[in-house]
């Protein structure tokens, strides 16, 4: 019997490739559970970081891709994001830096704003990264990020 | 008798607007010194942040575009990157992971990583930011990225 | 007899497709009604590939810039699309990874999709070139790119 | 008489530039020779604006893309930049602004102020239109583009 | 006694840093009023351009990001677009060129297409601009603009 | 005794998370070699795709971010490039067209042009794309990514 490994993932969709995700000993009787740590390490951290922001559209890449959404979780946030060497709030703010002078990445940026604050990130220091972009990508940059930055900063 | 206002701006291009730069009150034999807050603010940043750096491009654009050097030392560290909002460490992991996304400023990438180093980052939050641009800019913009921070980091 | 046009252009390549260049009448009192093949080859292709979709654009264009129009069917279709040293299917493939990369052409990505499909991609092709993109270009703009191959792809 | 040549082209805007598109030969016997007007007219501007420097792009092209070679000639030149809609000064400065704005397209940029100066384009008005990218595309655009435009511009 | 210096800004955001702004000489009596010439200056560009528009996206700004409201006005119009080295309709459709070409700035680009034809631009000026583009960043991005400018242009 | 589970892949760095990598049944006498499903096919495929090249990458980067070699074997190749919802010759085209579009990743670029002679693309198919990128891209890059791709492909 083996019990869900992270109850907070139950409704994320079935990985496409599970092969490694689980080995059985061949010994009968016995059964080695191995989770992937993977998984559950980016899970735990976009749970944490986006709260349902990040879920709902990893779920909503389900019909169509579902091994992006299984990528986003493993790879993104549990190879990437999690990686110990800096710190939830640096990354999130450069996560911001980048989207806004990328452009083209709207709902991302919003997502990641979200994160930001989720992780202890103040509204002043999200808006300063973005003004900080009109200098490396223009104007246009900061102010369309701005209006992204809107819709999710507390009044 | 004016004593030079920053002593340590004074092989920078010479003001091509200095008209706001000083004013002098109409009185005989009171001379009232106004130096200018951006221009002194971002000067110094500037020095501390990139030490010979950007000072080096600033004084490369004095023959061609005179006024682009004072608006990177006024407009671009002076009112934007000299603001209390946001700490310097952040300010910089901001920039590289910008500049890494967009791929086309080898040039200022490798200003601000030694800039990031000034700052106080440590080599592998460096190297952090610019293994996430792998997500949210492509693979392609990590790695060359990695190729101008080689060439700054210490080893 | 007929001297070269513009002898500073003598060692440029001979054109490729030379057919339209010149077009001598040989039978006395007779009209020669010559049809544009960049046109005809154009207009036929992004009618086969795209159906009603390019068309509407290029007639959407009829106020504004007429000769855009013209140039979307004459030289994207007509003189690059067309070409015979690739085959649809990789053309199409090729259109949706470019598209998806840069991230800011949704309305084109849209009818590229519908175009691969009609050269005889199938889904699931056209999903995978998305995704390879998360590699290349990173995983926004995958994802964003999904998000309008959902609204083409057949369910 | 003359069918129209494709039917389910018969709304589509009607051709600006119809001159090539049809040749009648009128006077029995004589061959009328037609020289194709925009290759003619591309080439002749091209060498106006850029002297050699096109013309060796377009040669060096010959070994692997002979077809581009002609494009560059017929459309981008013929068809586009020769347009009498708007006059070379702005067409020159307008695509200095959109290299520098794009910032990875350095040997275009280099061959398109050439073209400025040759199309009576002053130096400090390339300098401008490099400048004013600083706000609409960031200062490593901007400075970028000078570095570029250093090689170019006369002292 | 001071008279507003300017009365078209007086709903613009408080600058965040006046100091310098104005200068009073301390003789009784006399008041030396010295107005900001880079807000003045940018102020009154940016009425004369765009009208409303840019004021409406700057006085938007102020309840997020004051400081780039500010920006914008001193810097982005006072110091960069009401230089003397260029003409304000070169300016206008470099901007229009540049904007076009980077496809992820539409809200800006709709201010200076309004901008440019308050400059004085020709309608088919702005859309040549646009077509050109065609050439230096592809049809899509061409295409997308001219959709932008139909809003904008006359009819 | 464990036999290196692949020899070609010997040199490559040594991964850094290596937890998951190989799994021992705990019965004595048994050893269960579990080989990593995703590194020995991304090794394998990198290394029949670029032959040396992509893995002089990977081991360039072993100094300063033997992590992102990881990835690049274990994501990009071993997940996404092997899928096989696509073949690998597409694959590779799609890739060109996107970093030709992109325009900033020459180095990848020269990578995967190789990459695709090896799948078997023919050269003119591989020039097929990049010139299609005229239309999509704009000139300059379809440009550039030829002159690329010369110091690639056979003569």
């Amino acid at each position: 019997m083996k019990a869900p490994p992270f109850e907070y993932l139950s409704d994320l969709p079935t990985p496409v490739q599970p092969v490694a995700r689980e080995h059985h000993a061949t010994v009968p009787g016995e059964v080695v559970s191995y989770s992937d740590d993977r998984r559950e390490r980016g899970a735990r951290l976009m749970r944490e970081l986006t709260g349902d922001a990040a879920e709902t559209v990893v779920r909503g890449l389900r019909d169509i891709a579902p091994d992006l959404a299984d990528w986003i979780v493993e790879f993104a946030y549990g190879d990437v994001m999690a990686r110990p060497g800096l710190d939830r709030r640096s990354r999130q703010l450069a996560t911001i830096a980048a989207l806004t002078a990328l452009g083209n990445a709207q709902p991302q940026l919003k997502v990641h704003i979200q994160g930001a604050l989720n992780a202890g990130c103040k509204p002043q220091e999200i808006v300063e990264v973005i003004l900080q972009m009109a200098v490396f990508a223009g104007f246009p940059a900061a102010i369309n990020a701005l209006n992204v930055a809107r819709e999710v900063l507390p009044r």
